[in-house]
C-alpha cells in the first residue's frame, strides 16, 4: 500500500466507524424531548459537536485486533465517548480554562449557561456508568470483566487520572513548570482515558493476557504522541481548521510540550512514540491495521 | 420502650453507624498528601463537613434488616455517601444555588475556588463508582448483583434521577410552580438516591424480592417526608442550628412545600408519609428497628 493508500483507506475507515459510534451515541442518549428537555438537549449539544471518536474508536479496534467484535465493547466505547465529552464541558468552563468555542461552535456553557453545563457533564459522566453497567446490552460479556472495566475506566477518568491532571494542569497555568510536572499532565490528562479504551477492547474481548499488555504499551505512546500533536496544532494551526481559538495555550501561558522543548524537537519525541506504538504491535496480525494506522497518521492530521 | 427511650436508643445508634461510616470513608479516600493535594484536601473538606450519613445508614441498616452483614455493603454505603457530597458541592456552586454556607461551614467553592470544587464534585462521583467495582474489598457479593447495584445507583444519580431534579429545581426558580412539577423535583432530587440506598442495602444481601419491593416503598416515603422536613427547617430553624443560612429557600423564591401547601398541611403529609412507611415495614422482624426509628425521627429532627 503506498502512502497515499493508505490516508484512503484508513479516512474511510475512520469515517465509518465515526457513524456507528454516532448511531450507537444517538440510540443510547435520551432523546432531546425527555423532561426535563435543557439537560438532555445539552447533552447532545456537546456529544454530537463533531468529535473525531478517536476513544471509542479505538476500543474497537483494539477488540477486533484480538479477534472480538464490534457489537461486544460498543457500549462501552460510547460511554468512553461520553466521559470524554464531559471533561470537555467542565474543562471549557469559566472558572477552568474558559473557552468560547470549541470544534467551531460555542462552547456548551455559552449556549446553555454554566448551571446547566455543570449538569449536563455531571450527567455524561453518570450516563456512562449507567451504560458500562447496562446487561441487557451486553448479555455476551463475562460479569466479572465488565466490573474490572468498571474499576479501570473510573481510576483512569478519577483523580488518579484524567481530574488529577486537569487540577495539576489548572494549577500550573502561569507558573514555571518543569518536564516532570508537564509528563504527569500530559499522562493523567490524556493517556490515561486514551489507555483505557484500548484496555476495555482487549478485556471484554478476552485478548489474552501479552496482548492486553502490548496495547497497554501501544495506548501509552500514542495517547502522549496525540497529545504533543494537539499541542503543536494549537502553535501552528488556524481557527477556521481548528475550529477553536488558536494560541489560547500560550495566551494562557499553558505549560505545553512546545513551549518547553520548541517545535522541532516535540515533533521529534511525537515520531519516535508513534515508531514505538508501532513495535508494540508486532505480535498482532492484520487486524491491527487500523491500530497501526492510526499510530502513524496521529502526528499527521490537521484538526 | 418510652419515647424517649427510643430516641435515646436511635441516637446512640445513629453516633455509632455514623463513626463505622466515617471510619470506612476515611479508609476509601485517598490521603490528602496524595499528588495533587489541593483535590485530595478539597474531596476531604466536604466529605467530612459533618454530614449525617443519612444514606449509608439506610443502606446497612437495610442490609441487616435483611439479615445480611454490614461489611458486606460498607464500600456501596460509603460510594452513595460520596455521590450525596459531590452533588452538594456542585448544587452550591455560584452557577446553581449560590451557597456560601453548608453545616457551618464555607461552602466547598468559597474555600478552594469554583474550579476545583467542579473538579473535587467530579472526583468524588468518579470514585463512588470507582468504590462500587472494587471486587477486593467486595469479594463476598455476586457479581451479577453487584452491577445491577451500579446500574441502580447510576440511573438514580444521573438525568433520571438526581442531576433530572436539580434541572428541574434550577429552573424553577422565581417560576411560578405546581405540585406536579414539585413532586418531580422531590421525587428526583431527594428520594431516588435514598430509595436506592435502602435497595442496593437489600440486593448485595441477597434480600427476597418482596423485601426489596417493601424497602423500596419505605424508601420513597421517608425521602419525600425527609424533603418536606428540610423544607420546614428552612423556614423555622436558625442558623446557628441548621449551619446554613435559614429562609435561603424564600430569598430565591424557591418553591416547597410548605411554600405551596402552608407549614401545616406539610407537616401532616410527613406524617402521613411516615405512617405509610412504618406500614411498609410489617413483614420485617426486630432486625428492622432502625429503620422504623429512623421513619418516627425524620420528622422530629432539628437540623
Amino acid at each position: 500500500m503506498t502512502h497515499d493508500d493508505a490516508v484512503r483507506s484508513l479516512d474511510q475507515y475512520l469515517k465509518e466507524q465515526k457513524a456507528v459510534i454516532d448511531r450507537a451515541l444517538d440510540s443510547y442518549l435520551p432523546a432531546a424531548e425527555t423532561y426535563p428537555p435543557v439537560i438532555f438537549e445539552s447533552m447532545r449539544y456537546s456529544v454530537f459537536a463533531g468529535g473525531k471518536r478517536l476513544r471509542p474508536i479505538l476500543c474497537v479496534a483494539a477488540a477486533e485486533a484480538v479477534r472480538g467484535r464490534e457489537e461486544t465493547v460498543l457500549p462501552v466505547a460510547c460511554a468512553l465517548e461520553m466521559i470524554h465529552t464531559y471533561s470537555l464541558i467542565h474543562d471549557d468552563l469559566p472558572a477552568m480554562d474558559d473557552d468560547d468555542y470549541r470544534r467551531g461552535r460555542p462552547t456548551n456553557h455559552k449556549v446553555f449557561g454554566d448551571g446547566i453545563a455543570i449538569l449536563a457533564g455531571d450527567a455524561l459522566l453518570t450516563e456512562a456508568f449507567s451504560l458500562m453497567s447496562r446487561r441487557d446490552l451486553m448479555t455476551g460479556v463475562n460479569g466479572e470483566r465488565l466490573l474490572q472495566v468498571i474499576a479501570e475506566v473510573s481510576r483512569a477518568a478519577g483523580c488518579f487520572g484524567m481530574i488529577g491532571g486537569q487540577v495539576a494542569d489548572l494549577q500550573s497555568e502561569g507558573a514555571a513548570v518543569d518536564e516532570e510536572t508537564l509528563h504527569y499532565i500530559h499522562v493523567h490528562k490524556t493517556e490515561a482515558l486514551i489507555s483505557v479504551s484500548l484496555r476495555a477492547g482487549s478485556l471484554l474481548s478476552e485478548g489474552r493476557d501479552d496482548e492486553l499488555a502490548a496495547l497497554t504499551e501501544y495506548g501509552k505512546k500514542i495517547g502522549l504522541a496525540f497529545q504533543i500533536a494537539d499541542d503543536i496544532l494549537d502553535i501552528e494551526s488556524t481557527r477556521e481548521v481548528l475550529g477553536k481559538d488558536i494560541g489560547s495555550d500560550q495566551e494562557k501561558n499553558k505549560m505545553t510540550y512546545p513551549a518547553l522543548f520548541g517545535i522541532e524537537r516535540s515533533r521529534r519525541k511525537a515520531g519516535e512514540l508513534v515508531q514505538g506504538a508501532l513495535a508494540d504491535l508486532e505480535r498482532f496480525d492484520e487486524r491491527a491495521w487500523p491500530l497501526r494506522a492510526i499510530a502513524n497518521f496521529i502526528v499527521d492530521r490537521k484538526s
